[in-house]
């Protein structure tokens, strides 16, 4: 992890304690912000008991420690959702990136199956440095954005829909197999990863965010 | 089988010996036209050994022998595909549904990574009155489709693309997930049962075709 | 949505206050009837917080705000089930084509390991436009009905069934493979899109419907 | 192996050489009837090598060496298929049951897009005190062939097919999850199998055909 | 379904409401012997509240209402488990095969790891007319028992097992492709239709018990 | 795609005579360079019968039709293997990427199994803009470079393998659940793909490359 | 199981009173010690019940009853995990080593994305007779730890993940592929086995254990 | 690669022309002993024009060129096969234990199906250190016999098999699965990689083999 960016605790299957004791130790050992991601509001309550600063994001469930300034970097980051089944995953993906400096666009519930709502935030996608394509079902939000965009494009499939979709088997393959071509795929819900990624983007060639360790 | 509607012969694993053998028998005791699908070059020199009537359609692999005039009925069925390496599968169901009596309009090469090809061809595709869209890869055209008309759709994965596409299942999976609501999907490479259930569709409430046996 | 067809809520997932306000939403700038699909008995009560109009079919697990008479088109829908597990599913797809306007028959459990109850509704069946066919475990409704009728054929595999049904996945493939030809699939347990699909085969070159947007 | 009962050579994948080797071993060392199995017309020849006493069985890829007579037992198995292209398993299942001693109605391309083709020969199913039913594609026939007979009832899925048919496993699940009880299935394409169940059926209780080593 | 065998209700997924109209009609309407499967001991004792007469197995989660006298045939089925988790499956064949009027042998817990317990019961097992072989977690009972024993097997995979062994599907794969031929294989946890298929063996050629209506 | 990007010509199923069309009609009506991937060398030799200008990058199975000078950007491209059977994979996308106007370094065969090699090798690595890694049988070169490096990170599995590895499954299952964040992935086999998408990372605010259409 | 060893009930699944059945027997009429898995705190409370010596594992949800001194073996075994998630499975593999008269090593959370921490491990753990290596997401640590000791090498893919993680899946194919050769893979989260595994591995030629019954 | 350690060259996939470049390269620049596998005829020949030293073992595709001796160590492995079409996996295993330093006891065609076969070589297979157990099919001989010895057990599914094998994959569910505890399973067959790790099993404490670099 560079320098300058935040700690993060995965919390999914962790006990309150154990995050409670991760926190505590973090705070004793580490200079930088933390950032705390699967987070249910259990969870963003025991790490209050821990300490007052902890901010909570409920839609993106994810609680933040705030200690230094987030310096911000120039270029913005898209979010772009298919439904509004997706803001979850894509609240990860914009609250991470947020964390991590960026400026973020939410373009939401824009799918493909009313394609003139997608036209219409066009221009605002494309101002972009990265975009980051949110969507279940079958996904097919990726392909028609990689048709239109030039920007690097990272797609999260999320395991909204049922049946067949096979808890976002449906939407990853879509992904993978995209007729528009340059696009990078991560884990089925991974909003964090999508972000993660798109900020070791756009601060390509980025002077003073520091050095991998 | 509708009375009136041709006797088809499915020649995939089939000895040319055998399927000589079926042509013959329906030439001598059946009255409809013949259509034998997945029939290769050698298949139809084989079916012309036994009568010269027979006519080959080579990206479709269908041979036809026709016996009888081809009644038209009214209202046309669009043949869509995403690339063209999806045509062999779109020209089998093209050739079958006008074999069965249907006005086809064929619309190729219309994926959703250059949308504005489909949106140039919008207009013809709405005038008809069902349309199938045969798609491999993402299979994403499906859904796009869906979402810009209001006509009986139906979605024909098909099996090209590689790797992730596993043979024709991602798209599969993308039509049958598709947000688009209102799409009913038949097997991968499945031209002949598009063609066949849009005829189907076609002909509801139309007189003088027949009944089924 | 062709205009004159109903606002659709797909409830799945989302909570009681979020779909409080869709609803109120759509009551303050739409003119449309309103459906809510998924819709538990909680769902239900929660829009009746918002409107007193609303009714509740609680097999189909719909709900309807009706503000319009909704105008019935000639030419029925057959909707069938294999056994009675199916019928939630069915009566999802039947309750959907009501209140887009067709008549409805249902012909339930009637599947195929007692074939005659499925010969003694067959006249029935074959009356209608368009049959829905519903089907779990392995599903094998969709290709006798297949062979007994010339109608356009909708199938909609279930995820009734246990062990190697795979929630559903046996009946699909079942569906996608039928040797009777002219089906189209639908996703697994999506009565809501079999009916959309078969509402759009019957309104083919119907009059005074209205026009997509 | 039961005494009295063929030695058998699974020649999928053996040399020629190899077989020529086991071949004349049995002959030297053994008594009984000799069958190999997926046995090419190359693999007789070789096997015609050894000896002249070979019978070719083309559709079922079967050569027997008759060295003693074979004891029929009371009580017929039938093999029923649903297409054509499902006879090479039939057969496979036939020649074996009858090489067992059994006596075998063969009834062909019954399957249930054509339901009537299968009512006409009931009664001669029924006769049978075993049934075996061989189907590609989605395999409906064993479910169809369980709701009308109390016989045991073994089903064989085959690879016919293509596509979402995954090589035989639509019709295996098809089958596994049979609305009809009573119904046991083999592995796709396992004729052999499947007749030797049916002989172990058909001699419970009968004396004098040997016993278990 | 034979004319003297029993009314059989599949329960699960039933409301209590529905399974005590379903037993009520069948008492009213019908004069065999009634069996409810799948049933939890609140399934049962809303039978109780319908009649006296309903007896529960609670192993099985079978509940019986015997107003005939079950008729017995000779010959015994032998219910086999590898392992003590598999005995529910097992019981439902079990009673499944009573209630049907077979003598049922019950040899349990005597799986490959320790083969010493199985040859033990040899004698035993080897006396029955058919086998039932039930095992989860690999399923390699099926295959050493198809090895000993000349009597029609039938095997059930059940869902014991954790992690790659997929809810079933391994045990389910190792009974399809068991290298001992003669082995009819049901779906995951089926132990009534085990029972079912080893009833309809046991009856050949007996007479007396009715026929298919 | 840019105007100033090369037209792209997939040749995987195409004829000859097709992709001889296709270069002519591109060489008359379009002014950019033209590369033709999934060539075999019969592609090459057919495309040389339109013009001379064609190069061939045989480990590449890529051709190019030069026609403007390629304009180079800053910042290059790091194209990583783990095995030597992963070259043409890299070699795919190494000569897209210059193609496209990269610089691209090539280090290869420095799998994890060695993981020596891959330490050698990693400032030349550290100091890409974009790193590609290109690995097939487990993939677990991608988690070890994700974890070693802070640049944008495109994984390509590829289908080197055999058994479990189910022709690039399990490298592709690996890649999108490294625990390494920040790595997006594209389809088994996809070198083309995973360099346009590091091209489009590497051209964010470059000036003087064009424009999309 | 060798004479020596502990007896081993597997607790999943099984009821409180069943467990304490089973215990009480092997205190009758055993003399080994006896060790239960998968045992949560209700089923050691359990065991509480019918004797005082049992001592809780909570991490690892093992109890043990030890009535005679376990003997020690020379040479350790290491168990190292990717990631904290892994630890109860770890702890399985731990636990269970040591009841069988093993050392055992415990190296948590060095996995691969921060390598540096394995590296500084990396003593330790060559000085291990035997190494199991726990990990899920994608398990990459097996591959590294296999390019870096000559140690046999048991690894255990654990459930960990999401998404694509398919439960284990993605790990499991992960260690099955892994590039580095040597590699035995045990079942998901089967840390028992894989300690079982190693205790064999470990007891090669060493005198005085006991033998096989 | 412990050094003393042959050599080993991967040849599937690899052109003649660079399988000679690796052989010239390692004869030399290295000392040790080379081998070869998954090396056809050809590979062996287009070695032998490299060196007249190499050896080729045609069972096990592999090609040796022996320049030093080998030095044995005490302690055997057993390998084991179900059947015959599994030997040239257990040649590969053999072959590389030879190779590798270890005397190898091959005990083949003793698969569960004729379960006495395996009783007979029992006390041949008990006196190695390690056994190896090779079978496709259902691979159930890995099960019978972990129940059976000590041992450590390591299992090598194989392809062979047909329809629901699914190349290899029943076998290695089954394998993963065990009920006997203590085995390792590696890839679909992979006989190297079990070999391999038996050496290493093999080696633990011996003095004089060399060190790991
Ligand atoms: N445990 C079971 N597993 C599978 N099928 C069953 C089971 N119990 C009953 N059945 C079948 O289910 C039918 C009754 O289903 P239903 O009409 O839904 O109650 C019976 O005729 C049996 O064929
Ligand atoms: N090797 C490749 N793998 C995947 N997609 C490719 C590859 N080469 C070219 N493409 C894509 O295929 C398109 C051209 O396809 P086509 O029109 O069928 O020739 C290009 O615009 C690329 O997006
Ligand atoms: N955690 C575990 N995972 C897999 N197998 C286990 C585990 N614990 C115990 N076993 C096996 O289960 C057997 C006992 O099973 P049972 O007779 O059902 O209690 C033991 O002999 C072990 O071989
Ligand atoms: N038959 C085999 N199956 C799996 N891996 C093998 C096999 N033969 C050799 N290997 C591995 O492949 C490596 C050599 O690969 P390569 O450098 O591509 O020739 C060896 O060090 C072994 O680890
Ligand atoms: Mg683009
Ligand atoms: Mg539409
Ligand atoms: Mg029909
Ligand atoms: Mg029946
Ligand atoms: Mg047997
Ligand atoms: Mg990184
Ligand atoms: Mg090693
Ligand atoms: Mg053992």
């Amino acid at each position: 992890i560079r320098s300058g960016s935040p700690e993060v605790i995965y919390c999914e299957g962790k006990s309150l304690e154990h995050i409670r004791g991760i926190v505590r130790h973090m705070l004793d050992y580490k200079e930088e912000n933390i950032m705390a991601t699967r987070a249910g509001r259990d969870v963003f309550e025991a790490i209050r008991d821990v300490t007052d600063e902890a901010v909570y994001y409920d839609k993106a469930r994810i609680a933040v420690i705030k200690r230094k300034e987030i310096q911000k970097i120039p270029g913005g980051i898209a979010v772009v959702t298919a439904g509004s089944a997706d803001i979850p995953v894509a609240e990860e993906a914009a609250v991470t990136a947020e964390v991590l400096g960026n400026s973020v666009e939410r373009i939401y519930d824009v799918g493909v199956a009313g394609i003139h709502r997608l036209f219409a935030r066009l221009d605002q996608i494309r101002k972009a440095n990265v975009i980051i394509a949110v969507a279940g079902m079958e996904g097919a939000l990726a392909s028609v954005l990689g048709g239109l965009v030039d920007k690097p494009l990272i797609a999260v499939p999320t395991s909204v829909g049922y049946g067949s979709s096979f808890h976002g088997l449906s939407a990853l393959l879509t992904m993978l197999n995209s007729c528009a071509a340059g696009i990078g795929v991560v884990n089925i819900d991974n909003g964090f990863g999508a972000a993660y990624l798109a900020n070791n983007i756009n601060r390509i060639n980025r002077k003073g965010y520091g050095e991998h360790e």
